[in-house]
């Protein structure tokens, strides 16, 4: 071996010792303990017989939680943002008009995405933590009369609830393929893609779901299928092709990348929780403790940022009020409680809290201790 | 809720029960129990400070594994082919010349990468399984004067090692960057990547680092990243774009993507690992018992494919004898012994096997146990 600087200086990398943290931003959210345990069963192969059957056991808990009969309901290999570029990267080609609705920090994501394709695309906007109007929103598609549309389902930077049915229905209208984020709505809340009329949805795994971060649940109508296999172009991504992970994932099962075994497995896990629980048990109970969490915010003198009728479940953008540094307040949360909640970015940098609570979070308990620290740090 | 048909036949997902194998193929390998404990550690936030001291943990460790004193050495947020398309999107330019030397199929899958970022491919071929000629390399860079060139250093589809160092030589003589596909050689042999001109490298985490897959290591010179910084054009993938991939990990911290904190620990434990051991003795171990198990498989008749110049320690692809099916011989290893091996494919296919021992696997025990199987199976 060579005596070089590198060897020299060898690191030493001490015991793993992470600080113990109450989750209740945005996401990451908390994982379920069953998960952890299922994380640490032993791997096998990405080709073996078994890896696909955890495969088709996450399809079919995906299929309940995307509310879609689709076949094509899998799992990408990489966090949120991949099933973003996946989506992005399939059906937005070079030339494609590419309308986004634009109200937050993962519309202007999904817009740069498109600007990367070389799509022109063509923004609605509106004020961060304000929906959509139905009515303008159709006619600005049938207006440019896209190739795709997307919108975001749960604006993670808002609060805001799209639930995309006027989009949907003036988009197909016009012959347009639909996308829509679904990060921070998938299990907390009905997406109901069927009966939306969502073509392509993608999420992730590290929010409703209780699992670490790693793997984006991604679902693709058969009509999104079949313009994808007729697209005259090739994905510029090989990584996110869609056609050569359905080759992989879909029947022939040909090797396309090794499959990260273990965040299947948590996925798998987090699945079985949730049709466990039953998937209406499961909205109810981020329901109820969404309506508790916002009646707490108010009792304590909190604004919410996001009208009631555009309003997600899983995470809400209380008002910083005036005079106090949301900073400082974050600070308390963590150094006393250890409590982890966000700020408001963009648009909305400094003036708002950004509170989930989501899967295995959404509780009671959780929402009465995050209210009473809350009161405590603002005090 | 609606009652449509996914609602009524919803699924049951049982409890996780994976089959113990024995992970003696090209990868996954085992992980190692240190990795599973450390995976079952409390996550925290992905802007959290912890986590950016496990990440700078991780930086220190790979640069001791790849042997470089890069600063720019991280992790992306996919698995080793997504560590690919960010060296490949990133380095590799619409109407750029690329080279790359192609002896199997991952320098395949660079050249498709390569082309679907719009270069002109050049591919100077080997025969799978032969190693390359330095003289012919080096002429062949010289008369393309490409501007970037690719070599695998470790070949996972034959078990050819390419040291790289001609290449690297005649590759910066005519101003080209250089990048190596590691994926199979981190951390089971010494690559020198300073020392050997590599300017760009990926690996994955599931072969020498003893994690499960879902992390790619990369590092990249300064002189690549100046480079970089002075592209005129936009990567198409956002995802794997370094620039902003640097903002996130580098200095800013500013948010990209929610990073798969679970996998970052495990990453973290494998290279804890390493350290321990000593890169030294850990190239020692994985070198000794490449030459038992040759040693052992010529002891039961089995020819190497590879001639003992070009060949890798962590991995190997003894010839499949005359009137034997792969398949058959497989087969027995995983019903009699929960042994995976794996076959060949490509020019190779059944024609090798490809017998894996890395990280943890590495042990005179394991080839002991492997070649007594295959001698079985083989009779």
């Amino acid at each position: 071996m060579s005596s070089s600087p590198v060897e020299l200086a060898t690191p030493v990398i001490g015991k793993l010792n992470p600080p113990r943290r109450l989750l209740f931003g945005p996401g990451p959210s908390m994982v379920a303990p069953r998960v952890y345990a299922a994380m640490g069963q032993p791997i096998v192969g990405h080709l073996d017989p078994f890896f696909f059957q955890v495969n088709e056991d996450i399809r079919a808990g995906l299929q309940v939680a995307f509310g879609t009969s689709n076949s094509f309901t899998m799992a990408i290999s990489g966090t949120g943002s991949a099933g973003m570029e996946a989506a992005v990267s399939n059906f937005v080609e070079p030339g494609s008009k590419f309308v986004v609705f634009a109200g937050g920090f993962f519309a202007d994501r999904i817009s740069e995405m498109g600007r990367r394709q070389d799509a022109t695309v063509l923004r609605f906007e509106a004020p961060w933590g304000e929906g959509f109007d139905d009515d303008a929103a159709a006619a600005f598609i049938h207006q440019h009369k896209p190739n795709a549309v997307a919108f975001v389902h749960g604006e993670t930077s808002t609060g805001v609830l799209t639930n995309g049915r006027a989009i949907c229905k003036a988009a197909h209208a016009v012959g347009a393929v639909t996308i829509a984020d679904c990060v921070t709505s998938l299990g907390t809340m009905p997406i109901d893609i069927d009966e939306t009329g969502i073509d392509v949805a993608f999420s992730c795994t590290q929010k409703g779901m209780s699992c670490p971060p790693g793997l984006a649940p991604i679902t693709c109508s058969p009509s999104a299928l079949e313009r994808l296999r007729a697209r005259p172009t090739t994905n510029h991504s090989w990584y996110f092709d869609l056609k050569l992970l359905a080759d992989y994932y879909e029947g022939a099962r040909r090797y396309h990348h090794t499959a990260p075994i273990t965040s299947f497995y948590a996925l798998r896990e987090g699945l079985a929780m949730l049709l466990e629980e039953g998937i209406g048990a499961r909205y109810e109970r981020h329901r109820l403790n969404a309506i508790r969490l916002t009646k707490g915010l108010e009792s304590i003198g909190l604004e919410l940022t996001v009208k009631p009728e555009h309003r997600m479940w899983a995470l809400h953008t209380p008002r910083v009020p005036q005079g106090v540094i949301d900073l400082d307040v974050r600070k308390k949360l963590l150094d006393r409680h250890g409590i982890e909640i966000q700020g408001g970015f963009g648009q909305l940098a400094g003036k708002v809290f950004r509170i989930g609570m989501m899967g295995e979070c959404s509780t009671a308990d959780n929402v009465d201790l995050l209210v009473g620290a809350l009161k405590e740090a603002l005090a």
